[in-house]
């Protein structure tokens, strides 16, 4: 198995990527890593940091995408970029998978356009691990400011597989995104979306979630379109900080508290972990022929780590080509109901 | 000054309301309480909890509006109910305040069709203090599922003279709720707020904010349409009872994080505090002629008690007289932008 590594997105690469790029190695040493990125910045980052970087391939190219950048860059003015160069050598089948730290609207936008979605999928979503227990899986978690009722059908298939084939749950739940339980909760978007979920036989639909459920272990795949995932996720992402800076504020106040930090120190560490977003590696793009996954701009050694797990566990699982099945098949049943809803609406 | 308070709104109705009232009296003696509900009911819960009614005023109604009633029956087939009751009595001067645990679309909708708004309020707004150091103002936090940029700016107008008058900011930062921190983020709504937003001379405008940044005193009044505005009201109070729960079950783990429990005892109190939704308070419903506080509708007590310290703060404070005075200013701003506007589409 062969992953791809954009080693210049984010902002710490390329010295984290290549940080993560060992620790992933050591853990799995199946798996063969290719770096795509300015030769020269890579191997003076690998000797600043103790860095054998003879066990990786090399492929130079000079030009990097900031996050500044229009995400359509990818494909036009910097599509020899790191990322660029990166998502044709996946589109080309010189890896099964891609990883990259960097902008996320030119990863989507590349992914979506080099690396092309299987036919009948209409949008790919990231998804984004939430840090549940059980976890969650959110789609879209910031891509597509607006969608439709049929994209997030579409995300809703795509996602069950995925918490199937990475997650193992059997019969994942599907929950959309709320602003209450009941069924005539929501916008038109909500709306439609529930009516579309209910009657969908390929997933396994539980309503409506509202936020503050998502915690309790209602749903295992979560649908709403990308504006409103992000809040979502980073509300979460913000109380989680918030949280573990309250936690270490308590245990540092005078020589009492800090006493007591020893006497929890094992389990203080995993809430830590459970808090910590790092600990959840990257966001799967789902909806493209093969494994894309986005690290966390601010990625460091353990997240960018976690990112490169979650693109062999991709690969191993062949969730992609799981995907490309499903959304063929749900793109039929689109394309009947659509037939059927036209046929109805001349008579 | 006398507050009115539906003794049969919310789950815990009547007795976690008597609970409250009492101990606001027991805070406040210089207010009076006005109960409106079911005489009987009121003096049961009454006896059984040894509360002594005498103090209060009762004024009975049998009626009472549900959780699944719909809101419009407050003022339709229900406007003889304690929430209906009271809401007439409040816009007839025979009190200063009123509070309500009850349903919240019925109470919203009252206060807007009974009570009434100034001249100029298009929309009122739910404002929802959100836990953070300093407190954030979130508006709106449910209502109204879909607004407009005149909406958004007429809620920043509000939630400043709110947060003067209340909390004593000077300068209250107005933030735009948004999936990103550049002027160019969001939806055609959040681009079109952005522009209102940054020319309004009445408020002062600190641009976009993230929601990962909202616990990060970026702003103290927040401004979003009602949908979103509920995700992350929801996900805030769903993380905060998360990162509660797994404290307990840090301390609760064994006799070694029992002892350190002992030890930070009471700097736990202080978090359990920050992350205790209960602890503050009601929301006030802006864009009102009176003030009128929802309180959650799984209140007990101390809730309930704070819901009512914030009805007095409202009614002391003058804050909806503010609000009047700042949104007929707004308004004439409103009017005349759009009287330049027509003429120079019509040229």
């Amino acid at each position: 198995m062969k992953i791809i590594v954009d080693a210049m997105g984010g902002d710490n690469a390329p010295n984290e990527i290549l940080k993560g790029v060992c620790a992933s190695y050591a853990e799995n040493p199946k798996a063969e890593y290719i770096l795509v990125g300015d030769k020269k910045r890579i191997e003076r980052a690998a000797a600043e940091n103790n860095i054998d970087v003879s066990k990786f391939n090399i492929v130079h190219t000079s030009e990097v995408i900031t996050m500044e950048d229009n995400p359509l860059c990818v494909t036009r003015e910097k599509s020899s970029s790191s990322m660029g160069k990166g998502l044709h050598m996946l589109a080309d089948g010189e890896g099964d998978a891609f990883v990259s730290a960097g902008n996320t609207g030119a990863l989507f936008a590349g992914a979506s356009l080099i690396v092309r979605r299987p036919a009948g999928v209409k949008r790919a979503a990231i998804g984004a691990l939430l840090p549940m227990d059980p976890p969650v899986l959110l789609l879209d978690s910031g891509a597509n400011i607006s969608v439709t009722p049929e994209y997030l059908e579409q995300f809703a298939v795509m996602g069950s597989a995925y918490m199937k084939k990475i997650h193992g749950v059997e019969k994942p739940r599907v929950g959309l995104l709320n602003n209450g339980s009941e069924d005539c909760k929501g916008t038109e978007l909500q709306l439609r979306a529930y009516k579309l979920l209910s009657e969908c036989e390929m997933i396994n639909f539980v309503g409506n979630v509202e936020a503050n459920m998502v915690m309790r272990d209602r749903c295992d795949v979560l649908v709403t379109d990308g504006f409103t995932g992000n809040i979502l996720l980073k509300s979460i992402e913000g109380m989680g900080r918030l949280a573990l800076h309250t936690l270490k504020d308590l245990f540092y106040a005078n020589t009492k508290t800090k006493m007591a930090a020893l006497l929890v120190k094992s389990e203080l560490s995993g809430v830590k972990k459970k808090f910590d977003s790092s600990e959840y590696g990257g966001a799967p793009i789902l909806g493209i022929a093969k494994p894309v996954i986005k690290a966390h701009g601010s990625s460091k050694e353990k997240a960018f780590k976690n990112a490169l797990r979650q693109a062999i566990f991709c690969v191993d699982a062949g969730v992609s080509g799981s995907i490309s099945s499903d959304m063929q098949k749900l793109s039929d049943i689109q394309k009947a109901r659509k037939a059927t809803t036209e046929a109805s609406d001349k008579e």
